[in-house]
């Protein structure tokens, strides 16, 4: 059975989960939404699906689910429509920046007995994947220390970090989701320290571009988060996990390209520029995930509620940040 | 304006060409032939275009280019008769395994006034085509030496070697053509070893399974190849070209994965697997070149003339290895 | 003109500045002293020198400096001795576990009119000096992010732990000087998590095996150090240094040997197990350097002083990790 | 039993020599010969022997072997007067350039029964032995293709050059050594290709210093040479085997740094710059079996027999160059 889809918003992220469901062979987008006509009739024409209004796609007794791509502050009122109407959600994360509104929205998916996915998408990276079943399957044996490096290339602008939520609720809330499923075990405490050293005019509203982070567990395990806003080297995204029997980590990806040597050394290409070509492959895996939990009825791989926790430990780093002192979560 | 184009034969490589058109802009998949009308017409359905015979392709004047993705016997008369009704075609390589008929076929399309390009799919691979930049703009300064390896994981079943035309002509043509892509000057001599090491029997008819090839410019350059029909790693490909200034290679190609490390190494994952894995963006690039060759007019980036040229190469490889002879071409 | 030396103990340290001391062209090993005449003697034969008591060694008038490498409790005693009779001191770290103590003897040698330089054995590494030059010829720009790995292969026994004076500042100590040498600014406040993962009984007397710690700069640099007494893979040492213009990384160094490559991924060989493998150039280097400054009366690279600074971040991450809180420096 | 030297020649080579006789417990060097008194004196200075003329060498009951450093026509001389004097003697490569002569040379020392070692080198590199450990204990199954790469950075004098012998007696000779030491079954028939690139002017007396070799066993194994007496990038020297069960390789080893990333790519430092560089554990392990091969009377790791063996192959491929023929040997 081919479980039918709408999608909500047009922009990079929905292109990138059309195609996603391109390559699910079991799944098929009918329809999509965008505030502006014409922008839903082209991406409509590209993807061979209908463009219709959100009353339209919740309606259509077809679709069984909704990937919903757009802005943050639309998540919660387009989750709890969708859910209402009883379709199956997938939502790019955030819930919601306000942790309170983000529960009651998780809660009104619960009540309404649908699914709801985060788009907590690096999970369903390759490399990342392997990293967690070197974990599961004993390899590492237990985990001692998860360290994350998350470097995006150049700073979103002040526009857009203004109403972000700062860092740790936009940036490294995807780092706080990755500790958690390498740790295996949710953090109790936190300790976070920040900088505006990339945009100083950021630290205006009590933003930071650059950001260390130390997560440990009630059994002491600990994960280590770096995270900046630059990197001149491209999209810098590493984990590692040191375990009682062994490490194992996934590398960098490098723009494709060769290697050149000569008296100044060898050089090798930087790495991919950003999300967009880092997470392809995450992406793809992302929807596939998301079309095979509602075809098996089975319990989505990272749910609202994992959203709900990895905002809670967002929180504990900011307030970490701006008192000064280590926090309990 | 729209390039459409017709494609011949529904194959692994079939599939691949048509996400390559299905990813080139300027270009549509109108029309698909297949010997089975079941076969063609699922391709059809998937690609969103219709089965056809092929005097109806050959016929549509709609259609300016075909794709003709079919077994080896069938090139040389397809591409006459797609010629002949002034279609541009890409074919995949060789165009003949009789080097006389395949310069028949070569001049018949150029007769007919329409653009011949072959497959040599590893002129479009992104790191190939580094390599060949880094050249190209001085880098490297004078070629003085490449080195090629090509190894695939695992043999070919007797039969289709038995009707191969043999390595040489079967697998080393792709490195003989990338020895001229790189070397930038026609080898004009050439030694060639063999052996069957890994599945004796195809000795039987001559075959080999194994080899050692060296081609030498009239400046002086060379160019070593090794193949093997075995790599229980993966498909193994490699080039390097080392010159005046400095050297320039592509490294192989690993699986997704992680890196894992304890007391016996640091193990990362095996070489992709195969040509399908390894060369999707090849194959993308490809089709675009073809589609860009026909918008723009010009001369394809692989003629027909260079499968001819590679064919001769390979044709002395035989010769070399059968004689014992240095055999000049 | 050689620099005459007298050596302190005869363990695998004292082997390691005996051959340092070999390799300096200008300098000489004239003396040693052990507790054990025995040892003393054969340690004498081997390295062409006398045997002699400390008495006999400060009171040698050709002699200029010693190198102390006897256990730390004797270090500020011994330390006091040299200085007084106006011997150049090289110790091993710390000065003392006890900062006052440490202080009161750098405050002896400096009245002394000695030099007294430290065994920060890494700031003398070639890969970590070469980290350093890319930080002081601006290529990676202004820092912003320091990571330092430091992990041990094994634990030391737990007799040993029990008088370290804990892990931070009998480990953590050459990381805590390690970021010093790269920040280029010291650290104001620290966060320091850590737990016995390793061997849970070492928690009796209040040490850990596992921790993470960052510190931060007036500025806003940050440091991130991870530790572990376990590490299956060897002896993992690393320095990253993110900075506004690019990012500086010394790699792991492996163990000798060759990649093998099958069905099961490609396997290079583990690290090289401990500091007297990964070390031996930097120790090398810093017998040269202390021999240099000798001979050209230039400050050490690694004086005293900046043992006790270490050593008074170490006593904040103790605190910081026994109190809960950030501490300030 | 401390096995007492004797060493000829104070060149770079005598030095690395002589601190492998350091770093042997059971050898000592007592004696030292140079042609110019001053430069033999400094010598036995500096690494605690006496001086002395070559009679007296081999007069000295107390030396039991010879490392013979001085430039190739004066060792068939000198190893026929130290064999006859009862001296085990260790050789610089090659024996003598006249095939005859050495052979001449190797039946003397067996006469005289004393061992007879020669220098290469390459055969006691740990990575080297690395790759020949993975071959005898199956790892990588039965050999199937051998590559070597070995390109200096710089081409010698043209002096030099002149009487060297040429490319492949001079240079390619220790691939040609590697070759067998890796293919464990000596090649049968030889192909080489060569030319003057780098340094037009050595055309002048028929020599190359760019070469491509081909060696095929009689079972049809295949070892590929390539050499260039230039690159840019450092003393370029790789080894790599194909199995039917595997590959095993040697990377190629850097100098000390560390690696840069910025827009421009990830940029590591060049390779070491030579064999002095390259190859100091291997000298060093060399002249630990020589002594040990006294000490416990066995076969050296490398005879005169290797030697002549290796030189007859370089004739092959100087014939095969200059016939234009595959020649068989």
């Amino acid at each position: 059975m081919t479980v039918k889809l709408g999608i909500i918003g047009t922009g990079r992220i929905a292109h990138a989960h059309a195609a996603g469901v391109s390559n699910s062979p079991d799944a098929e987008l009918v329809a999509v939404n965008d505030l502006v006509a014409d922008v839903a009739e082209a991406f409509a024409a590209k993807y061979g699906c209908r463009a219709d209004d959100v009353e339209g796609i919740a309606a259509d007794p077809d679709i069984t689910g909704v990937l919903i791509c757009t802005p943050t502050p639309t998540h919660s009122v387009l989750i709890e429509k969708f859910a209402k109407a009883g379709k199956h959600v997938f939502c790019e994360k955030p819930v919601d920046l306000d942790i309170e509104k983000a529960k009651e929205v998780v809660a009104a998916a619960e009540n309404a007995g649908v699914k709801l996915m985060l788009g907590f998408n690096r999970r369903f990276d390759p490399s990342f994947l392997a990293v967690r079943a070197a974990i599961d399957d004993g390899t590492v044996g237990d985990v001692e220390l998860v360290l994350i490096t998350s470097r995006d290339p150049e700073p979103p602008p002040v526009a857009y970090a203004r109403v972000s939520g700062g860092l740790f609720r936009d940036m490294t809330i995807h780092d706080l989701d990755m500790a958690r499923f390498l740790l295996g075990e949710d953090p109790v405490v936190v300790s976070a320290h920040g900088s505006a050293l990339v945009s100083p005019d950021i630290a205006e509203f009590g933003d930071i571009d650059t950001a260390s982070v130390i997560l440990e567990t009630a059994s002491g395990k600990q994960a280590v988060i770096t995270n900046s806003r630059r990197a001149t080297y491209g999209y810098d995204q590493r984990v590692e996990v040191h375990g009682s029997r062994g490490v194992v980590y996934a590398e960098n990806q490098h723009e494709p390209g060769a290697v050149i040597g000569n008296e100044n050394g060898y050089t090798k290409t930087p790495l991919q520029n950003f999300f967009m070509d880092r997470y392809i492959p995450a992406y793809t895996n992302e929807i596939k995930a998301f079309v095979k939990c509602i075809a098996d009825d089975t319990e989505p791989p990272a749910t609202g509620a994992d959203g709900v926790i990895a905002l809670r430990i967002a929180d504990a780093c900011f307030e970490s940040l701006h008192t000064g002192k280590r926090v309990r979560i």
